[in-house]
């Protein structure tokens, strides 16, 4: 569009631009028969039907966490070696504390030698939610876009940072301050990654399971309620005598509705230009929580104790019912997760919703649980904030 | 889009973005009186009314090549403090050799210090094509994406930088191998800033100018062709005795057409999804010279003798005959352009189209001039490439 005025000559340029991704649950994916990993993110069946009729050997670049690397890095090998891949392999401590813009130069210049062709060569990234922000980072900064694939190892990964556009690192010691909205080409989850988890990270995961139950679907919450320590006990996988046999069909179930009702937040809002976002529950005092505490806490520990906190400011605002509150309260120390902690000051609370309050257009819009299952966005007086402070201090 | 196989779930999101940016010309930038630099990006007349009636100070962080500050940096102070802005002035040394991730996190840091709002206060960045794709990039990266306003000071990124979503640093020593494709919310273009360039960095702005004309655009190749040396001598500014009046009609007119030109080509494929680019020409050699040599050649030197030896490309290839070439090459002998380059080896030819060809889905598509204002995408024999370089480097 062009347009004249006395003060000049007015271009405005409007490009709309569609993002595609896949998010696929594959089990196996090590299995050398499986060629989700190497060919899943194709969705061009002539491209795809070339390539499998193709001799060239094909070629990854793939950075795996260094502990899930110490389990899985053989199979992995052998999976790589089997399929006749041309491979590099850099296993990275992607941990928080190491989530800095050096460790994406690394991998940046790691990849810069192994020279991939970087609209057909997708780099694959192995490992929890930190390491899927690092390499999702480094590929959107390569050549300014190469395309990237996320194998999520940890719960928390697999129902949170597989599914949404977010890349980003620690900066001035502020969580995901640098970062980009560039999503994987494709996300692949295997449940049977999960059986190798800390039982201290399954209850990680499960926060951000809880947080989307108790957001908008009480069908979740109630498999959590029910049968969150039986998926804590068996890791989301079969056959655990003690339980029966539908212990993986509960697994499937929950990790499907955490999926489905993630994706139907995220898909419309990939740039979080819509500054009301349900996912952002349990988020608003966490980050700072986290990184003061840094490494003391895991992320969906933190998430859980700012829930705990909105939880009984639910209360206080009359959107739960005492036995509401105790309901969600039990199922958190159920699923092992803290409800509270000391460094969760009045003072921590206050600034960063002041910080919210700056970057979210004015308004705090505090998703608040409703009931079981439902939310409201609210903007909660001092007073409240600090009764709830009291009340949830003393309990 | 949800589906299931016998391998499991699968889901398919497809998400479309929407970028919108303002290029807009504006004489008298810093003249106090103009709001375009502090309110020239708001599209929301709603918006507009209540900041122009709001007594609330602006809040804008400005990151200016310092060489600039040196000549602009009172005028800006002046405007700003006049405005009654609440600002930070950051001038840098936004040299080639500079354009460094390292620049880019001292930006970053800087603007975290100042503490912006992310969505409502955008970066302005003033200077050259360094500056602004170093600053575009910071802003790309803080809080994954920080609205950022560009304000090219120099011909060269007058009509290239400042029309398109590039941004980037050298990496590895590469050209651009980290960056981002995010537009500015607005460029604000005011040609009273060319009249401090130096002679030598007109000539560098006019190759890309060239370029276009020899892509599309005869008629700017006709003007570039007679008035090419007076534009040089008046730098684009009106009131020069020894031509007459017309002199910065002609100035207005070039930039015109070699920003509408580039919008066009630019515009429908901001992202660079498609691989057969115009812009291209001139960009396939130009890149590793430009590094091997630096700093010796500015970048639109380079591109002109990537662009005069592609004429000899196209020369013998057919697509021009011996008289246009020769035009052409007069042409840019005019522009005070260089047309050749020792450095400008062979082997080095080979190397950055072996490289194009590894990046460009398997085929050079070679953007090449075919008569004068039109082209054609090529994939050019070994044996014209040589024949092409003898008889570049013996005329």
């Amino acid at each position: 569009f062009e347009s004249k005025t006395e003060k000049g000559i007015s271009w405005t340029v409007v490009s709309p631009i569609v993002f595609t991704y896949k998010v696929t649950e594959s089990r196996g994916l090590l299995d050398p028969s499986n060629d989700t990993l190497l060919l899943g993110h194709i969705t061009d069946s002539q491209q795809l039907e070339d390539l499998k009729k193709s001799t060239e050997p094909i070629k990854r670049f793939v950075v795996i966490d260094q502990e899930v690397y110490k389990i899985y890095g053989a199979k992995l090998t052998e999976y790589l070696e089997t399929n006749n891949v041309l491979y590099k392999i850099l296993a990275l401590p992607t941990t928080e504390e190491n989530k800095s813009m050096e460790m994406v130069l690394n991998i940046v210049e790691e990849v810069n030698s192994f020279s991939l062709d970087r609209r057909t060569e997708p780099i694959i990234a192995i490992g929890g939610g930190v390491c899927l922000d690092i390499v999702g980072l480094a590929a959107s900064l390569y050549r300014r876009r190469t395309p990237y694939i996320r194998v999520p190892t940890t719960l928390l990964a697999y129902i949170d940072a597989s599914i949404g556009a977010k890349t980003g690192v620690n900066f001035a010691n502020c969580k995901n301050k640098l970062g980009a909205y560039i999503p994987p080409v494709a996300s692949f989850l295997d449940l049977s990654f999960i059986k190798t988890v800390p039982r201290r990270h399954i209850s990680n995961g499960l926060a951000e399971m809880l947080k989307m139950a108790l957001m908008k679907h009480r069908g979740l919450f109630e498999i959590l309620e029910e049968q969150g320590h039986m998926l804590l006990d068996t890791k989301f996988q079969a056959d655990n005598s003690a339980y029966g046999n539908n212990c993986l069909q509960t697994a499937s179930q929950a990790t499907y509705i955490a999926i489905t009702t993630m994706l139907e937040e995220l898909a419309p809002n990939l740039w979080e230009d819509d500054l009301n976002r349900l996912v952002d529950f349990g988020h608003l005092i966490s980050p700072a929580l986290e990184m003061k505490v840094l490494p003391s806490l895991l992320h969906g520990e933190a998430v859980n104790i700012d829930m705990s906190y909105m939880v009984y400011v639910s209360k206080e605002s009359g959107y739960l019912t005492e036995e509401e509150k105790q309901r969600i309260i039990n199922c958190m120390v159920e699923l092992e997760l803290p409800v509270w902690h000391e460094a969760c000051t009045m003072e921590l609370i206050q600034r960063s919703l002041q910080d919210r309050l700056k970057h979210s257009g004015g308004l705090v819009r505090m998703p608040l649980p409703m009931g079981l299952g439902q939310s409201i966005f609210n903007e909660t007086s001092c007073e409240i904030l600090h009764r709830a402070h009291e009340k949830w201090c003393d309990e």
